[in-house]
C-alpha cells in the first residue's frame, strides 16, 4: 500500500542512455558522400587530412593575430569578419570530423575520455586561479 | 473528387525538422562548466583559444609527419599510437567547440552553410578525378 | 683631356657586393650532414618537412597561448621559459632551412624579393597607423 | 731540441672565429625599419608574431597537403608553384627572424645549442635506419 515505487521495478526500467557529448554522424555522412562523388577519397589519407587541418587552422588564426584579446572577443560585431570566422571554424570542423572518420575514431568516446583525463589532471582546488598556475598545469 | 491529397494539407502537415549535422551542445556545456569551476574563463578569449587550437593541431600533425600516407592509414593498428591520435583529436575538438561557444557561432549552421558553398565551388563534373584538378579548385 | 674620371675606370673599380640579408649556408651544411649520417634523408621530403615545421611552430605557440601580449614581451625574464622559447625557435629555423635546402630555394633571394613585394603592397603613407588599417592591408 | 712548434706560439696565433651557422643581422635590420616606418611595432608582440608565424606556416603547408611525398619533391618544377613556395618560405622566415629579434634571441647561438642537443639525443648508431626508430627517438 506504499506510494513509493518498488526499487526493483526502477532497476528493471530501461535506463535512458547518457546523452552523447557530440553527435556528428550526419556531418560525417555528408562529407563522405561529398568526397565519394568527387573521387577525392584517395587524397583523404590521415596524413593529408592532418595537413589540411593545419592549413585551415592557420586561416582561422590569421583573423585574430593582430587583434588584442579584447578586440578578439568582439570580432563577431563586424558582420563580414563574423562570417569569415564562422566559415573558417566550419572548415576546421569538417576536416577534423573527416580525419576522425577515416581513422575510425569515435569522437564522442574520445572527448568523454579526454574530459575525464583533464578532470583528474587539473583538480579544481589546484587549477583554480591565475594564469601562471594554469600554464604550469598545462605542462 | 480527385483521390490526390490536396496540396494545402501537405503544407499544413508538420514538417519533420532536418536532422542536425552536428550536435555539440552537451560538450559545450561540459567545457563551460569545466572552465567556470577553475576560473579559467578570463583566459578563454577567442585569440587565446585560436592559439591553443594551433598547439593541439601541431601535436596531432607530429604523429603523422614521418609516416608515409599508407602508414598513416594504418596508424590505429598500434594501440598506443591509436590512443594518442584519439586524445589529440579530442583536444582539437574541445578547443574548437569552446572557440565556437565564446564567439556564439552555431556549429551546425556553420557547417551547413559551408557544405553548400563547397558544393557550388566544386561541382562534381569539374572536381572529379585527379589531384591536380583538386588542388587547383582549392585555390 | 678632361678632368673627369673616365667611366670605364669606375666600372673597373670593384663594386662592393650587396651584403646578404641572410646567410644560412653553414647551418644548411650542418643539417645536411646530420641527416646523412643518420640515413634520415628519405624522410626529408618537402611534404614531411612542412609537417615537421607545423609541429614545431605549434610547440612555440603553446608557450604564448595563455599569456597576455604584455606578458609575452617579458617571457625571457624567466630563465627556464627563455630557454624553451630559444629552443623552439631554433627547431623552427632548422626545419625551415632544411625545407628550403631540399627545395633548392635561395633564402636570401626569397626574402629580398618578398620584402620588395611587401614594400609596394604596404606603402608607408597607407599602412601607417592603426591595427584596423594594418589588418585590412594584410588581406 | 724538438722540431715541434712550441704550444704557446699556437695559442698566440689568432684563432679564426668560428663561422656563424646563421647570419640574419641584415634581415633583422630591414624588418625593424619596415615596421618602424609603418608604426607597426606595437603589433609586434611575441604573442602576435607567434600567431602570424602560424598563419604563414599554414599557407606553406597548404601547398603540399594533397601532394604525394614524391610529388612534393618536384614541386619546384612548375614555375608558378615554385614561386608560391618561395614566397611562403620567405614569409615564415621573416616572422621567425622578427620574433627572435623582439625576444632578443640570438639565432646563431640558438641553433648551435640545439644542434648540440640533437646530436646527443639522436646518436648515429641508434638513430640510424628506419622511420620507426626515428619517430620513437623523436619523443
Amino acid at each position: 500500500m506504499s506510494a513509493d515505487p518498488p526499487p526493483q521495478d526502477e532497476a528493471a526500467a530501461p535506463v535512458p542512455p547518457a546523452r552523447p557529448l557530440v553527435d556528428v554522424a550526419a556531418l560525417q555522412d555528408a562529407i563522405a558522400r561529398f568526397a565519394r562523388e568527387r573521387d577525392w577519397e584517395p587524397f583523404h589519407s590521415p596524413k593529408n587530412l592532418a595537413m589540411a587541418l593545419t592549413g585551415e587552422v592557420g586561416e582561422l588564426v590569421e583573423l585574430f593575430q593582430w587583434l588584442s584579446e579584447d578586440a578578439s572577443r568582439g570580432v563577431a560585431r563586424d558582420p563580414l569578419t563574423a562570417r569569415r570566422v564562422r566559415d573558417e571554424i566550419a572548415d576546421v570542423l569538417v576536416y577534423l570530423v573527416r580525419l576522425a572518420a577515416v581513422l575510425e575514431v569515435d569522437l564522442d568516446e574520445a572527448v568523454r575520455s579526454k574530459l575525464a583525463t583533464n578532470a583528474s589532471k587539473y583538480p579544481v582546488h589546484l587549477a583554480r586561479g591565475n594564469a601562471k598556475k594554469y600554464s604550469d598545469h598545462r605542462k
